[in-house]
């Protein structure tokens, strides 16, 4: 299937990724905040070398708690912090919430930490927990325990929120990207790359108008349904927030040394988004979502996944975009409109900084 | 017992207390993360109003959740991040198992999620991971989930860390400030404000020389020993953090509508901070520690309870510094070393910020 030539790229890029994780930058950068590869090195050279232990390790968006439970935690930094179709409050809620859901488990509760500027309007507060209260009650979850502190003027850009969750397992289902199978499909949700187009435009700083709207959303109610509906056959689920859906599938081949095979013409992309991607020269594949989740199904259970998410107000853009192959292992490749097919790595940092 | 006087003046303290929370400034201010009556304004006005629920509702420090465990975040944002005795990576996690340890809780697992600036050395990052590390294993407890965002340059003072924890009860237990009765012993398990004065000196901004060392430590073990010892005696734990013991036992009686007596005499203060203390005109009744408790002990139960922290390496220097008494109904009282009796009431701010 691969050349000799193509073989020794593929071979180059092996053993570059078998390279023990090493940070060579003396400094953080904003590519270490940005999902990527610098990201990844971070993690694994700093934190996993100093926290090891078995839960941490599957380095999954939560970890899984005596096999009842699963814990999970996001900072949100965005800017702005007000943004068409939501702000950093029930962007905090949901991003939680998702991340338990992709686990496979049901929220129990959340946790807010809460960094404020010195300076904040008290008004802009209440309007984000307004918002994070309301997203809360939609994703049938309470925040009970939280904590405040103030840092001094021209720090925090007005405001940071630290969500952490936790959740509990209603099914046997334990979705993750060791259970991913050569053959299975890969399920996106709906239209990708809103949310990181949407914060990016809402900056003010391009001069591009689009209606663009953010599509933050608690998925815990989807996946309740894909997990009853396809039971075992849901293999694995991941929300494409930081880097988008290269990068998630980045690590999901990474993981089980797999390939996955996009068809760049089946990826929903809205008008307005691939406009402003043109323009701005980024792929929309390594764009953000927040209210998106990528499924990945086993052959026979494929359409069941696909009715269910269309049965949901959530899902009814859901479809396949591609699917799992033993070869090339580790790798993502993109079949192009054009005919050709093209490496999709894993970016160093992210075009789209702090949209979340 | 009170003069016509003194009664106007209770009455007159009862009636703003009894005032519905309203924040009253337009923005934030430093004071709305100190810990005192500003805090718990915004708390009660802002969060308990956006959140309300009954997990959260009792304001404890952590949450308990389904009678089985409980739930605690806190965000650190304390400047110098390297201090005497410890750094921002210890302090976040021994102040989040001491949270579940106030619970009566002990630690099952913590989040760790970290807002890093741009341009932070990445040896400083390892020095705080390895001291987070450190600090999980003597307290017994993993760090298995986190995140990682990056702001630019000139945000975020390095590293904040949000630390959220997961406990589960071995005990029936379960200390509260509602459980506190007349009679109680008020405990502290140490000298007060060696934390907060610490950082205070870190900075170097005073012209002050003291050999203070901060005494962040992980207090599960001794809450473990004391649950033992006291059983259901033991009616009330808080780790005297922010506000230090006299923010924390007036969060206690205005709960209970007890009244606090405590002795000036017997409040163990080291030397050197009761000399920083002096030249910076502070109460050291109001400065933070980060390794210390509060207990609240049934008569019956006091000697256990000291003989039981005696016994313990963070608990050699516990004393009796008062008791609660029925009346004045919600007041702390200090029996002063000159004879005389005073008010200990909440500080609006706190004359230390972001010392956590």
């Amino acid at each position: 299937m691969t050349t000799a030539r193509e073989q020794q790229v593929l071979d180059r890029i092996e053993r570059a990724r078998r390279r023990k994780a090493h940070v060579k930058d003396e400094h953080i950068t904003l590519c270490h905040g940005a999902g990527g590869k610098a990201t990844q090195t971070l993690i694994e050279a700093v934190f996993l070398d100093a926290f090891d232990n078995p839960a941490l390790a599957p380095l999954a968006d939560g970890a899984v708690i005596a096999d009842t439970h699963a814990f999970t935690t996001d900072s949100y930094v965005v800017t702005p912090l007000f943004f068409p179709g939501g702000d950093i409050g029930d962007l905090a809620v949901n991003g939680t919430v998702n991340d338990l859901a992709m686990c496979g488990a049901r929220p129990v509760c959340l946790s807010a930490g809460f960094i404020l500027e010195e300076g904040f309007p008290v008004a802009d507060l209440r309007r984000i927990t307004t918002s994070m209260a309301a997203a809360a009650r939609t994703a049938g979850v309470h925040i009970v325990t939280g904590d405040t502190k103030v840092v001094q003027r021209g720090k925090a850009d007005g405001c940071y929120i630290t969500t952490t969750g936790l959740g509990a397992f209603h099914h046997d289902i334990r979705p993750g990207a060791r259970m991913a199978r050569p053959g299975d499909a890969v399920i996106v949700s709906g239209p990708v790359g809103d949310h990181g187009i949407t914060i990016m435009l809402a900056r003010g700083e391009l001069d591009i108008e689009a209606d663009t709207v953010s599509d933050t959303a608690a998925l815990a109610g989807l996946v309740d349904d894909l997990l009853t509906a396809c039971g075992p056959h849901l293999h694995t689920l991941r929300d494409p927030t930081r880097g988008g859906v290269a990068t998630v599938l980045n690590e999901i081949t990474a993981t089980t040394q797999l390939a996955a095979v996009l068809d760049e013409d089946t990826i929903p992309v809205r008008p307005a988004v691939r406009g402003a991607c043109e323009l701005l020269g980024i792929d929309p594949l390594y764009v953000a979502c927040e209210g998106r989740l990528l499924a990945l199904v086993a052959p026979e259970a494929t359409q069941t996944a696909l009715s269910t998410l269309h049965a949901h107000p959530l899902g009814q853009d859901a479809t396949v975009i591609g699917h799992l192959t033993d070869d090339p292992p580790g790798l993502v490749l993109l079949r192009t409109t054009f005919g050709g097919t093209r490496i999709v790595d894993l970016l160093v940092g992210d075009p789209l900084p702090r949209i979340c």
